[in-house]
């Protein structure tokens, strides 16, 4: 994992990327990484978990702050590491229900912190009864994804962007 | 360009694409394919702007038709092959500046159509005067598109989808 990120962080894209390399790199023989994964998406999707690392934990102290703590959990370098290699997985997403579920797999996690910090908001009352959690999902985590991974809109400062999405969100959100 | 999109739409993601097989495919040597484009990231956005076609013109009755309408536009199988040929250009619009502004022309006029409905909205006092525009072209757009590339949450049907992101943006945009 750690030959692969580094790889990675090194400006290699994810399918340029060779079990060969990364054997190499790892000091180890091809067969001993292939004993680990079938194949490189594999491979990936296993780095793609080790560089988002163990999920960020919501401080709890407000609602406010546990959804900027969540859409900020994947910012900076290591997030355009993160979208090199998401970047080479999404055609094989697109056609391998297997991988999909790899990949969901490692996503799943993160998305449930998310929803309790959601479930609790509508429990307390801050948030709509009938809010899609859902649906809030992704409208809180795909702005940062295509402003991280390729800057979509250029005329948007990634400083203060979580915070900005959180504020648009709970307006909209709000009992 | 539709040796290009035939190829793609064959299932082939854009980063295994060769000038060998585009030139193939379309009949011509590949000097040919060369004189019009110097390398394959450049034939790639060319086909993204051919794909994507002709901006879609909001048929301006109302804001939220006009919304659904421009946040639709890049539905179905056609957006499938377009998240290929995105996706194995996102390594490359990370690092090349120049790459970045070409694919920017190609989804600049696009973001303009969507800036003038939302701001034909703010001076009709539909939405609140000090929305940012920005800002909700990032968050009408890409939920769709992290969907559309790889189903990010599983749990949200296409069916539907624009229609639900337009009213829970204009829930928290209205004036």
């Amino acid at each position: 994992m750690n030959a692969v990120i580094d790889l990675l962080s090194e400006g290699q894209s994810g399918f340029a990327l060779s079990m060969e390399a990364v054997a190499a790199r790892a000091g180890v023989g091809k067969a001993t990484i292939y004993r680990r994964w079938p194949n490189k998406e594999a491979m990936l999707i296993d780095a793609v978990g080790t560089m988002k690392g163990p999920p960020v934990q919501p401080p709890g102290e407000s609602l406010r702050g546990d959804l900027i703590a969540l859409v900020s959990a994947n910012r900076g370098k290591r997030m355009e590491i993160y979208g090199k290699v998401t970047a080479c997985l999404i055609p094989d997403l697109l056609r391998d229900e297997e991988l999909r579920a790899a990949f969901g797999a490692v996503m799943e996690p993160r998305r449930d912190l998310m929803r309790n910090v959601l479930r609790r908001g509508v429990e307390s009352g801050e948030l709509r009864a009938d809010l899609d959690i859902e649906l809030s999902l992704l409208m809180l985590q795909a702005p940062g994804m295509v402003q991280n991974w390729f800057r979509w809109n250029p005329n948007i400062p990634h400083e203060g962007l979580a915070e900005k999405l959180v504020d648009n969100f709970l307006r909209g959100a709000a009992a």
